[in-house]
């Protein structure tokens, strides 16, 4: 019976990888790598060769864009997962890398349902998130005692991540980079600017914890504010 | 300089630690293991045990009475950490274990936080929290495209409660097992029911994940609720 695994290798540090998902990296037949375009390399896959003895494995790229407003489930109906199903039917085992946690706003996460639907075997394999791994290396609480954490993405309206930032007691806002033009004068206006920590390029050379800045763009700037303070 | 490390080890799974959990726990001259209760064994330490040898480490076990109504970081700063301070005042390196992830409502965040306070030098291993693994084992999504995810520790009012189920998308709901008796009727009530997933000592022998029931009272009770469905 072969096996679809969606494994999460954690934010970019390679040693943040479990146990678990360096076995089932080790063992399957085939691993597959997200790439937003043809000719592009993946991170999550340099990520998890640094630990992980992959060299036996067939490596499928497959080219996932990124695109907001399709529907991403149909379209991944549309025949592009075909080179896993085939390779399912064939009985192999097969593991689709991703980064951070795939149930937290993953590709792989929509990948798995539509293999699913089609009658294979799949499971999940969880990893750290890339919140998860700023936090602690901020070392900050999400949450503590009584409190909530609330955790969205920037592709929401204003008025969404407003409500958002009143309401809760602890707020991740994922997906920053391209709304921090107002995002910043909004923390201001809230009082919430000194509650904040940026995370950009996390376990990445160019890595930055710290002050928001407007120059932090990134697919993956995340902001963090704690409404009772950064200690 | 000696270094205390606070360290995640999932939520259950050994092969959910990370590499570098392991490899904190193998290298370090103490083990803190926090208990409930001065005979209580722990399963955080019965978890890391099976993945990470730690004969030569001196084991230091640390009652943490559970306490709703104190505050604990006064608490904390009491004396119990003594063993902990004075160990590293020699120059030792101490790694503290704590269930599911070190940012998310856990003991070893506060005892973090009191011993950095103190001058010395901290840092935080990232974990699978139980919320991630308990997702990751039903093959659900915590959140995906523009949704938004909630989570709230049970001991909050009922009306704290509903507001957060009327306004999120997906809610995790922690330490849920006192409050089953109204949060139950509450989420039939608002229709929610049906889209609720139960979580009950996750990972052991004992494990429980499906349609909420009112038995599977426990501290480890989780509650999700995921308004598009469980799908």
């Amino acid at each position: 019976m072969s096996i679809f695994y969606a494994v999460g290798v954690g934010s970019g540090n390679p040693l943040e990888i479990t146990l678990q998902a360096k076995q089932i990296l080790e063992q399957v037949d085939v691993i597959v790598i997200p790439v937003t375009q043809e000719q592009a390399s993946s991170i999550a896959f340099a990520i998890a060769e640094q630990v992980a003895d992959m060299r036996n494995a067939e490596k499928l790229k497959i080219v996932f864009p990124m695109r907001k407003h399709i529907n991403y489930k149909n379209y991944l109906k549309s025949g592009i997962l075909l080179p896993i199903t085939e390779r399912l039917a064939m009985g192999k085992n097969i593991a689709m890398i991703t980064l951070g946690d795939v149930s937290v706003y993953s590709t792989a996460n929509y990948v798995r349902q539509v293999i699913s639907e089609q009658g294979y075997h799949t499971q999940v394999i969880a990893g750290i998130s890339s919140f998860s791994s700023g936090v602690a290396k901020a070392q900050l609480s999400l949450c503590e005692n009584q409190e909530n954490l609330l955790i969205l993405p920037a592709v929401n309206s204003p008025e969404v991540i407003k409500n958002a930032l009143l309401q809760a007691d602890n707020i991740i806002i994922m997906k920053a980079g391209n709304a921090l033009a107002w995002l910043l004068p909004m923390l201001k206006e809230l009082n919430l600017f000194d509650k904040t920590i940026m995370f950009y390029h996390l376990n990445m050379p160019d890595e930055y914890i710290g002050v928001p800045v407007i120059e932090k763009q990134s697919y993956f700037t995340i902001l963090f504010i704690k409404k009772k303070g950064l200690c």
